[in-house]
């Protein structure tokens, strides 16, 4: 998908709403556990099907899937679903790659060719030769780890070098001349709002990815405070307070519910921020 | 495994040879291509009987079968067939996964649990609590990037802080405090071998898994002169140059013979260097 339209379904849906579909088969509402359909794979059709108007993106974390032995099959349904029937969605693969040139770019394959998802994270521990082989993908997307929301994001990221620059700056900075900003983005967490300005100061038109919005305690409203472009510059993944809105045969409604209070949130804060 | 017997493998059979099953479909003699069994599987099971005598360890990279749709299914049997055909092997996931604690768990319970492996390699960008759920495996092993052996390795790894210490040296520092020798290695790429001396002055006693010996340029005799210990604490890969010495029928013979001229060599350094 290109830069253009995803600023375009942005701005139509006034939402920057990315829905992390991290599907917990513990979580699932005991009724679809006894249906023909993987259960996984039931609970997130539904899902999408109650939260596509609300938001622009889906995020299935390739973690939630790896485990099960036949998740493969299922991630490959639900992006095949919503490529399908949601074609204005951005689909990214919360995956977290990175290897050494030969072997990054089979990673890339798997996820842009296999899969067909439109964009993957990627760590940059390992440097500029394991990302290039996903910027080499015409209309796909390299989202970098920059700051994570976690707290042992201090271990390493905030480290800073002799000159007081801390890695995850280094990082954007150096990654910024990789690709552009219609073909990279950033992981920032909304638990790191402080440090939102300094990634703003090198990256000012790229996207930043935001978890950490809900059940991890960041402020959508700050991250939009710091965070916002004019041509938005944001995608804020919710994940947990989406998707387990509800336990109950209702989880679908309080989904969409969830999902259209957090847009109707988005929607203020663009017109707050950007007069749009 | 436990560290004992992974020892005690390795002077046993006067080896510290790991072979990576970075298994190409495109690389796969023709004769396999016709066969009932996929041809992948049926190369890594000829590849696996040929080498087997010879090394201590195999490594599939992920990255070679999660791009093929088949791909997860393969890797399952090849894991199962290591397992029960000679269950005096160490089996290492090269996966470089690296996530958010509750995330980690599920990569942790797809490697360790769903596929049974070993050992797991981890990007550490994220820090502690990414690689933790690892940790808490009995008797499993994480296997953490230090100083990898691609070119742009000195984009991040190499950094050094405000004191001079270069980033790879703070994650060998640091991670050798979450876990110990006993569960924790570090990736350390045949092509460093000028930075051997600082791990091991930081991690004396642990094992480095060290890729980029052959295909790569890196050296063996160097690799062993700088980073043999008295518990050898040392695995090193190799892949291409193994799985891929003949192209022809002759493949496994091939390969057998590639990986008994490595161990022949390691067999010397280990008399050369500890007198074993």
């Amino acid at each position: 998908m290109k830069r253009t339209e995803l600023v375009n379904n942005i701005f139509e849906k006034r939402s920057f709403l990315c829905v992390g579909l991290d599907t917990d088969i513990k979580k699932i509402p005991a009724h679809l556990l006894e249906g023909a359909e993987h259960p996984v794979l039931a609970f997130n059709k539904a899902i999408i099907d109650a939260t596509a108007p609300f938001c622009v993106a889906y995020k299935p974390n390739l973690a939630f899937y790896e485990y099960l032995p036949e998740g493969h099959q299922i991630l490959a349904e639900t992006v095949k679903y919503i490529r399908e029937k949601y074609p204005d969605q951005f689909i990214i693969a919360d995956a977290k790659r990175g290897d050494i040139g030969n072997t990054a770019k089979l990673y890339a394959r798997a996820v842009f060719e296999t899969l067909d998802f439109d964009a993957c994270t990627l760590a940059p521990y390992m440097g500029e030769d394991s990302v290039r082989p996903f910027l080499d993908y015409e209309g796909k997307w390299s989202i970098i780890l920059a700051l994570t929301s976690n707290p042992s994001s201090k271990d390493f990221e905030m480290v800073r070098d002799s000159k007081g620059t801390p890695l995850y700056e280094r990082v954007v900075r150096r990654s910024a001349h990789w690709g552009n900003p219609t073909n990279t983005m950033y992981v920032v967490g909304a638990t790191q709002s402080e440090h939102f300005d300094a990634i703003r100061a090198v990256a000012p038109r790229h996207f930043l990815l935001v978890p950490g919005v809900g059940a991890q305690g960041g402020s959508l409203e700050e991250v939009a405070a710091h965070g916002l472009i004019d041509e938005c510059g944001l995608l804020v993944n919710s994940s947990r307070a989406i998707i387990y809105a509800s336990d109950g045969e209702d989880f679908a409604e309080a989904a969409g519910k969830a999902a259209k209070e957090v847009r109707d949130q988005m929607a203020e804060l663009l017109v707050k921020y950007l007069s749009k």
